[in-house]
Order: structure tokens, then sequence, then C-alpha cells
């Protein structure tokens, strides 16, 4: 499609007659000039360019809504789902939303420049580690035009530029909220390339942002399991992956019957969809209340699939498979395992966490250490429910997702997880002996 | 050859049958289970495990000898070079550097368990965040052999199992580190399998742990730039890597002259195989005693390599080409170029800098800032010698490697590049909104 391929306003035409790899490493440098520029910056001087961005977005509101308008009439005739369409739409209110966020995340404190440590050796060599930006990030998402504005924000805040790659369905209106975006940078006297969007829907970009290596510093996959699993796949640039959410809820034997139960509702039925929500609840044998958790459970309208000690405590329980365990249903469905004990719990959430959030509930102090000692997963919760597993609720900010991996950043990523460090030494002419 | 595809002593016969995938998943699955018992150890438990090693290395001396002098006698057969002879050759000396190393990372503070952040929520939710080991740690290595000790204590130290991948030169003399090592912390209570060397030469064993995701979750790479160049190419699994140390150092305008000649010459002259060597020395046209700096070099058989204002200091400096700016000597030889005041010096670097370590000479405090801040390198030095890049010199005690690249840990890495964190909840029972 002509509409597909022609460049942005604002890039030089015939950009969509280079290779992808030209293509690539050409907005590549345009990005890294621009991020020279951000890196320079105060943080007030990033938190003005971003509420320019936000009124920029807030002015641009009628071509976008009517950019979105043709995207959703381009679904509609594909045949989007309901769902996706409803991640597509755009109103008023959505777009208010979208730039109210961006004007958040320029509330929130500057993380580049932060000292992490600092030391004097004895030769008097003064060291310090300080945060810096990564540099250029690439963003390759799914259908939500919203986070073309989210991910724009938290990179330009933490002085990174970003190059971003969304989905084709949201193709106008990514490029609408882009174009607006970049004219509040600009006016803000920021180069406009400190956010590109890729102006082209060819596939084999994605291929060439994804071995960029040297050009692109970081690659954050947004959306579903396969496009995760495929960027991992294919990645030569690092990847701040969020995969799976298998998350465990363990209902010691010193639980707290009316928590155990207030706690894996919350965690499972509150938002089914959401990658901190529960999809296996483990029981102690020893705990008394069994019976009304997994009851509490059924009658909010839960499928509970169930070992055969499980089964036994409620005849509505089905039969659980051993895929079951290692499912993430992103629904009303539940599996549930009796469990021997403290050990026994954590060795099936060793054998089959995502080590994404992994909860405890216990009123045994000793228990709970344990737990949040031994347990491998990114977060490690006691007596909470895992769907706080949320950069908002931790109190970051916004975040640019999950982190299931293990370097670098782990669980919600936010600003900081945005930032490097570089070692400072200052001396007074010392040599090495 | 049969001696180097024989399994270990200590592992189950038949491993050289089986396929390299499996043979990687084997070895992983014991180092991961006996990764679970490292983390749960105290740091004083680890330390007695790391002395444990310290003395089982030097019981072991006699057989380590002979077994080194094993690969010695191949290595003169195969016409190894002298300096790999060199490298490969251990002496009583040498082995008791290799053990006083290990007990002195026995007596680094132990990384695990440090708090990072803590907060509270409104909520009440208790969040905070610790270290902890990454897991289980893959090392390829070339043909010293006292890398087999240091990279085990600097694994066990961080509470990270570790699977060796050594040079086949140092095979036997590998083997017989090992397997010392694996027998004190045997002693010591801890499952040999923390420390497992692969049991056969096989290249294709490096190539399934490039891509054993999964399984191994950080590899780190201790050798010449094909070895990491290769690593980087088919790595599937996060490396630490180390690649160039193309190292400036620039002479500012305002920088003391004595101090100019004496951190240049040592930047250079001290050790010219190391990484945090000078391979470019950055003359501003401002300062008056260039003259003097380079005939120091130069008196000091340093071979340079010019621009033409740069040759117009000296008769002795040959012409460089372009590829001089790009290249890292590792020798007595050194590219000079003389630039237009501190932006220009900047932009040079910015250019051709492999980012790992760069200087400044200046007395000048508001220059001194301006490339502390704007120089983008893992390590940024003001009036001190670029060969302090070491994470000796650092404080840090032992060091893993120096990275260069830009997530993770930047820089020379030491037991806290070999930790990640988890997040932990505290809670009373809080149900998410």
């Amino acid at each position: 499609m002509t509409v597909e391929t022609a460049p942005l306003a604002d890039r030089p035409s015939g950009a969509a007659a280079e290779s992808p790899e030209d293509l690539v490493a050409r907005l590549a440098r345009d990005g890294r000039a621009a991020q020279r520029v951000l890196a320079r910056l105060t943080g007030a001087q990033k938190a003005d360019a971003l509420r320019a961005a936000a009124a920029a977005l807030r002015a641009a509101g009628p071509a976008i809504l009517e950019a979105n308008a043709h995207d959703i009439a381009a679904g509609e005739a594909k045949g989007l789902t309901g769902a996706m369409l409803d991640r597509l739409r755009l109103d008023p209110a959505r777009l208010a939303g979208i730039a109210d966020a961006v004007e958040q995340v320029a509330g929130l404190p500057d993380p580049v420049g932060g000292v992490i440590a600092e030391s004097e050796r004895p030769n008097g060599l003064k060291l310090s580690r300080v945060r810096i930006p990564i540099g250029l990030i690439g963003i390759i998402y799914e259908s939500r035009p919203n986070v073309t504005a989210d991910a724009a924000a938290l990179c330009l805040r933490s002085g990174n530029a970003v190059l971003l790659r969304g989905g084709s369905e949201a193709l106008h209106s990514n490029r609408a909220i882009a174009a607006a975006f970049a004219t509040g940078l600009e006016s803000a006297g920021i180069p406009a390339a400190a956010i590109q969007l890729v102006p082209t829907q060819d596939r084999a970009v994605v291929g060439a942002m994804l071995t960029a290596a040297g050009f692109i510093d970081m690659i954050v996959p947004r959306g579903g399991k396969s496009l995760v699993a495929r960027v991992q796949a294919d990645a030569r640039v690092p990847v701040l992956a969020h995969l799976d959410g298998i998350c465990h809820t363990y209902v010691h034997a010193a639980a707290d019957p009316e928590m155990a139960r207030s706690v894996t509702l919350n965690a499972k039925m509150r938002r089914t969809g959401i990658c901190g929500s529960m999809e296996t609840l483990l029981l102690d044998t020893q705990f008394p209340e069994s019976a009304s958790v997994v009851a509490g459970l059924l009658d909010a309208g839960c499928e509970l699939r169930g070992d055969a000690r499980a089964r036994a405590l409620d005849s509505r329980i089905l039969s659980a498979s051993e895929e079951d365990w290692d499912t993430e249903y992103l629904d009303s469905v539940l599996s549930v395992a009796v469990v021997d004990g403290l050990d026994a719990a954590m060795d099936h959430i060793a054998a089959h966490s995502s080590h994404h959030t992994d909860a405890i509930v216990t009123a045994d102090a000793t228990a709970a250490e344990r737990f949040l000692n031994e347990v491998d997963s990114a977060i490690v919760m006691v007596n909470a429910s895992s769907q706080f597993a949320d950069g908002g609720e931790f109190g970051l900010g916004a975040e640019i997702g999950i982190a299931t991996g293990r370097l670098h950043a782990r669980g919600p990523v936010a600003l900081e997880g945005l930032t490097t460090y570089k070692w400072l030494v200052r001396g007074s002419g010392q040599t090495r002996p």
C-alpha cells in the first residue's frame, strides 16, 4: 500500500526506496545525533520539552482523531476483532489521557546524573559512578497507539532518543502522534529526530532493527508473546523483554483465612488479563480454610483446574493436566495444587514459575523471610496481591514494561531502567606504578 | 584426541558420547542445582569455601604442575609462540599466586543480600530491591590457566555457579585446577557442580553454550578479539563482553606541561598490551608544550603516527592513515592528532573511541567537568593515566573483565557486576483497587 510505504512528511523523500538496513542506519544516525543533544540537557529542560510535547498532542487532537478514524475504518474492513479495535480506538478522553501521561512523566525526577557510588583511592583518585542515558532505544510494539507517546516520553525523560516501530493497524494514528510529539520537542529546541517513527511497515525493517548492533543500544518489545519471542530469537541488540507472567500465590499453613480469601480473589479476578494476575494457587495441606478460598474463586466465576487433593476440596474443580502448571491463562482460569509445606511450595514454584511475581500468604515471619530469600523471581511478595506488580503501584511513575530477564533491569522498569552508568575518575596527575 | 574428549574423573562417563546440546543441558542442570545451594549460603560460608579451595589448590600443586608440564610439552610440539607458552606456563610462584588470589576474593565483601533501595507505599506495602546472584555463568576463555581459578572464585563469592570452557592448549592444567577447586568446595559442604569444566574440547560445545538460553544466564568471554567477536555474533545468552580499548588522552590547552608528559608517557608505555593503554593522543593546538610531550614518547621508544600538524612537532613522527584513528595497537605505537580545542577533541573521541576509557589532562576545572559529562565512555578520567582502568586499581578486588557494552555492568566488573536484583514486597493483606 502506497500509504503505508510513503515517507513521513518530515522525513527525506525516497526513504521507502532504501534497503531496510540503510533506512535503519540513517534513522539511527539521526537519532544518535539528537541523543547527544538530549544527553546534555538539564532535567528541567527535558521536562519543559515534554510539557511542550503534551501541549502539541492536545493541539493536534483533531488531526490525531482523524488519523485514528482512518485506522479504525481500515481495521474494520480487515475484520479486526472487537478487542483489537478497542485497543486501537482513540477518543477525546483517551487522547487527553495520553497527553496527561506525558505531562506526568515530565514531573518524574530525572534519573540522569544521579550518583550511584563514590569512593577515593589511597593514591587520591576520586571515583564516582553516575547515571547516563543508554542512547538510542528501539521500541517494537503492536496496536495500542498510546505506546507511541508513553514510550517516547519515558525515553526522552531519561535522555534517550527513541526509534518507534508500531503495528500497521495503528500506522496513521502513530504517525499523527509522533509528528505532534516531535513538533512539541522542536518548539522546545530539541531536534525532532529525538523521536522517530519508522516510516514504512516493511517487516524487513524490524529485522534490520534487531540486528543493528552499534546503531541501536536496546530494543524494548511491547506486545504479545509471539512478538516478544520473535524479537528475542532474532535480536543481536540487547533486548529488555517481558515474557510470561506465570505467577503463584502460596497460602501457607499459618495464613490468616480472611486475608487468604481476599488476596487470592484479588490476585486472580481483579483483572485476569494482566501479567501480574495469579495463574497458579498453591494451598498448604495444613491450611484449614482451603475449601473456602477455592469456593470464593469459584463463586466469583473462576474456572479452577486442580490436582487430586485440590479437587477433593470442591466438586466444581476440574482436573488439571501437566500443561496447566506451565500455562499463563490471562483469563478466569486458575490451576490449583495442594502442597506439603513451604519447601514443597517453593519446589513447585522453582519448577513452574516464569520468575515474574510469586507470593506467599502467611502470618509466620520465618516462613515469610525464607520465601522472600529463596524464591528466585523478579518480584517476591508476602501478604499482598500479585496484581500490585506494576510500575505505578511501585511508585515508579509510568513504566516501559516489566522485565523478566535477569540482567540490567528486572520487574517494573521505568526511568532508572532506561539509564546505564559511567565511571568518572578525577585525578591530580597520578600515574600507575 | 582421546585425551581431549575423555570425561573428567568426577564426571559421569560417556559424556563425550552425548550431543553438545545434551551435554550443556546436563552440565547446566547440575550447575543450577548447585547454585540453588550457593544462593542460600551466608557470606562467611562462601568465604570459608573459597579458603578451602585455595588450600586444595596448594595441596594439589604437584599434580597441577605435572598437568601443566603436559600442556607445555604439547604446546611446544604444536609450535605455540613463546608468548603463548608463557601465558600457559605455571611454576610454583604462579601457582601460589593463583591460590592467593582465591583467598583474596574470599576476603572481599559479599555482594549478595545488599539492599539497593527501599521504600514504603501509601498503602503500607514495603518495597526493597536486594542483590541476588545471576545464576549459572558460562566463562569461555583462552590459554591462561589462572582464569579457571580466578573466574570460579569471583562467581562463587557472588553466589553463582560457573561452567568453564577453557582453551585446548591448557586442557590438562584447567582440569587439574578445576578438580582441586571442586574438591575444596566439597570439603566445605558445597556441591562440586558449583564449578564445572566442560569435559570435552569439541568446538560445537561452545556453540551449544552460546545458545543455551534458559540454562546459562550469562556468558563472559575472556580472550582475544576473535573469540569475543564470535561469542557476540552467535550468543543467544546475554554476554558480558569486553571489546577494543581504543583509549584517548586529550592534552588540553590549560594542561600542566609536566603532568601532560608523565601522564601520557605512563598511559602509553607502562604496559602497551593492556586494554587501558592509550592508543591515540590528542594535543590541543593551544597547548604550548606539545613538542616535549611527543619527544618524551619518542625517546621512550614509541612509534608515533600523526596528522600533518602533529608531524610538524617532530620529524620522527610518521604519517597516520585513516585506519590509525580506529586501531587498537596494543604495542609501542601511538596515533597523534592536533585538535582545535575541547569540542574538536570530544568530536574526535565520539567518532573514534571504543568507549572504554578516555582522559583529559587539564588544570581548567570547567573543561574537566565538560569532558567528564559529555564524553560517552565507560570510564572518563581527568588528570590520570588511562592505565588505571582496572578493577584492582578501582578497589573492586579481582575483576572478571572490563565491560564495554552499555547495559548491566560497565567498565571494570567484579562481584557486584556478577549479581542482579529482585524486588521484595512485604504487605499486610493489601489488595489492589
